[in-house]
């Protein structure tokens, strides 16, 4: 496997150098091929960085700087405070090509923005789509875009996130022609906007694409399909929907106010019954499908959750990876080219 | 309370009389002053009828058709085939007068179609708009529409929601001044689709109405806001992604695979265990909130989920009749025609 180089922006994340660091370590650990270029504030990852041992140390290269974008920053501000930020500093370095890939867990907005203004868009691409793997209730991973990149779209462009994400679930996922759905409001043809009913008509014209029709968003965790097509404002809405109901439904199941039995012993006996389900649980873990890439660029551009933790953020450093070893925007200028 | 009569479709849902009838029956039991029209195939519901006591029967005046609407009919189709159908009757007898609202589990499509076709529209509402009750993690509930009427709307047409959704809380919740935001992918007064961001611009000019701003779908069940407005396709593709989720990691919950411990041990211990979880389960529990309505038309119709069980059909007979006594179609009449 071919060296790589990754560009991480260190201060990213509800956490910054206390979580990015030590994730970077894990990721060299498993990756012997990788490297990375560090970009963040030298004071504040260092109590991280002294705990990465010698001989990885060698496959790091930190970068200082004092600025960092505000996650909470409204897009404008950020892009206006975003020179020789940690942020803008790891995407400049995938820019000039002394990368091969960036991560960063900061302000989405900023970064997409600023990946698109600084990282050369695919010829054939009208416009990148935020993708994920998200995951499924058979352990399995499903392809969704557009995420939110891109609230307003047009036929082509959302025949273009088509095109993009069969790709993606082909590479990603290895599958011989993936399974490609719409997400819709119902399954008959004469449902959704009359975007969504021009693409699903072109769509089926299409033999290259294994198109099923139409998706409805409660089916999302059912692998009925293995790519899900949407403009941004519906893919944002329905996949911030799903991840609050998860959270919300497993933080009741963090806290049952049991006074029934003796302490230990309860935890004992829950331990022993509820593993199980803990395991069924682990299965659709976000944290094991943490990254969102921004397709359609000519450079691999990941989105870490803010709140991600270490393994989460791992997994983004993972997604990343994978994707400029597979060679993804190479793979989608080639095959989009020939249509 | 005055008397009122509710018209209800027998056949409409998965389970048709073996669900439609226990529920009327509990929703008699509980309300005196309440009677029905049912609208259905006799022979099928005779087993069921049956077990209705005769105190109960005088209030029950039942309509026998042999027409159902199929439920997975396409909507062309389904309005076809409504001729003489128990939901077409149902919604009929409420158009004639004869009833002052109707419920029906059948196909939706359908029911918003006839329903818009048979029933005058609020002389001051362009659309009508699906709105439900989500439950949320503290207990309470938050009104949210259009869930899927209208995936189109205009500037005029989503105020006229938030118009209406504020004055339902207010009745069916009893809130003074509840809070209203907007359903969007970011908080900040850039997000969004030009629609939304006019639609925001000008709530925050009205004094009359509590606008809090922009929501995003991970916040629906954390009672954030008393009302959720939207387009009918972001609002069907969040509460759908809700459900889903829910039904899916609730599914995982029921069927603990554990072998650990004798069965009928197991089964005592993690109900004193999970009992706390189960009843903070309980109060977002879908059965509870099961009922939209169609809200902008001159009376009362709401659709029950299609896979309703006896419990949840009853709480969309106790909407149907909560909103009657309340009359929120006269309120919204003569509320909106002052603006």
């Amino acid at each position: 496997m071919s060296h790589l180089t990754l560009a991480l922006d260190v201060m990213g994340g509800d956490f910054g150098p206390r979580v990015t660091t030590p994730a970077t370590l894990k990721a060299l650990e498993q990756n012997p091929t990788l490297s990375f270029l560090l970009f963040g504030n030298q004071q504040q990852s260092a109590p991280f960085l002294e705990k990465i041992p010698p001989q990885y140390q060698q496959r790091i290269q930190f970068h200082h700087t004092e600025q960092v974008i505000d996650a909470n920053a409204s897009f404008s501000l950020a892009i206006k405070q975003s020179k020789n930020s940690s942020m803008r500093l790891a995407i400049e370095a995938v820019a000039k090509g002394l990368a091969d890939g960036c991560i960063s867990g900061g302000n989405t907005g900023a970064l997409m923005g600023l990946a698109k203004l600084l990282i050369t868009p695919l010829p054939n691409i009208d416009r990148p789509a935020l993708t994920s793997l998200i995951p499924t209730m058979n352990g399995q991973s499903t392809v969704m875009l557009d995420l939110g990149a891109n609230v307003e779209v047009n036929k082509k462009q959302l025949t273009q996130f088509a095109e993009m994400g069969n790709l993606f679930a082909e590479v990603m996922l290895d599958l011989v022609y993936p399974r490609l759905s719409l997400l819709n409001i119902g399954t008959e043809d004469s449902k959704g906007t009359q975007l969504i009913r021009d693409v699903h008509q072109h769509l089926r014209t299409r033999h290259d694409i294994n198109y099923q029709g139409f998706i409805e968003s409660d089916k999302l965790l059912n692998h009925l399909t293995d790519v899900i097509v949407c403009d941004g404002l519906s893919g944002n809405i329905a996949l911030k929907a799903l991840e609050g109901a998860a959270k919300n439904i497993i933080s009741l199941h963090k806290n049952p106010e049991s006074s029934h039995l003796c302490l230990m012993v309860k935890n004992y006996v829950m331990k022993a019954i509820l593993y199980p389900y803990y395991r069924k649980l682990q299965k659709i873990n976000p944290d094991r499908h943490n990254g969102a890439t921004l397709l359609g660029l000519s450079k691999v551009v990941v989105k870490s959750h803010g709140g991600a933790n270490e393994k989460a953020f791992f997994y983004a450093i993972e997604y990343a990876a994978r994707q400029v070893q597979s060679q993804i925007p190479q793979q989608i200028q080639q095959r989009l080219v020939h249509l």
